[in-house]
């Protein structure tokens, strides 16, 4: 039961973009810059630092959305559920272990981000962008984990809720949808 | 020295929303809307929520400028310095002692927020809204927080710089300075 009134349809962070339409519009643009805008990091591998960060705060609307959507992209689930298990041993390259380590590191604290975290992934050919990308997507998730579950919103009642969800996001990203397509907002 | 090349003469967060302007114009609209828009709750006390959850989160450049930015409105420094230490002693309503006990379950994860602390905010008198913008605000300056650490921005070399960036905050909000205004941007 949410901690205020939120309508019932309306899951995680979706009924608190309804509620909230002032803060949910620069939130949905800084989103959909972040983890959709040009960026040499691909859509997939931005959909991994999202799903590790929410998966390490416990937030299971936001771990499940986006290791959906990670899924979608990647065309297979095995890269997903390795890096939420262990990032050494996941199947990503020696770049994104770096830079998911930078972002687990921040999901704890700013102050936890190491030299030695930021030294190995410029040795592995990260960029500065890719450097701060990275921490601004995890500190961006540690946002919408505490929003999301702070006033305790209710989970999907339906269980293919997340494939609905996860479709949206790799097709439409995370702007508001263009008028005409109510049906697919009421859908998810 | 910051783990990516920012300009030397800004420190904090104002060499990262330099750096990277496609993401800083949504953050500098949130902070707005959610610190500056219309609200039952007043600008200071919104700036307390701010100051609490940086205090805790350890984020000494956060922590201080919106310290500064609750003094100047408040006009005195004793709420400030008081929530810092104890929310439950300090000279606040009990309203606003439940919403900065909210803010810093919020700060610590979002699943730390309790239904005792809700409805002690609620038997106070606090909104739903109130309640949603309190655990927003807590949220958002995480993002900050694990933003400007995470990166290892440098402090300022000058005394007297946080008190002129409260002056901009207070006197010209979170969003960008209009064209004209350069010299206050270089100066802070």
């Amino acid at each position: 039961m949410p901690y205020i009134a939120l309508e019932d349809h309306l899951p995680g962070i979706t009924g608190l973009l309804e509620y909230s339409k002032g803060t949910a519009q620069p939130i949905r643009e800084l989103t959909q810059f972040l983890l959709r805008g040009p960026s040499t990091l691909t859509e997939a591998e931005r959909e991994l630092i999202a799903t590790v960060v929410s998966y390490g705060n416990q937030c299971a609307f936001c771990t499940t959305a986006h290791t959906a959507a990670a899924d979608l992209l990647a065309g297979e689930t095995e890269t997903a559920a390795s890096v939420k298990q262990n990032i050494e041993t996941a199947p990503v390259s020696e770049k994104m272990k770096a830079l998911l380590t930078i972002a687990s590191q921040t999901r704890e604290s700013g102050r936890a981000v190491t030299t030695e975290a930021v030294e190995r992934a410029k040795a592995a050919g990260a960029s500065d962008v890719e450097i701060h990308d990275t921490v601004l997507i995890a500190a961006l998730f540690c946002l919408y984990n505490r929003y999301v579950d702070g006033l305790a919103t209710s989970l999907p009642a339906e269980a293919g809720y997340y494939d609905v969800l996860a479709g949206r996001l790799v097709n439409h990203g995370y702007t508001r949808l263009p008028q005409g397509y109510d049906h697919l907002k009421k859908a998810v």
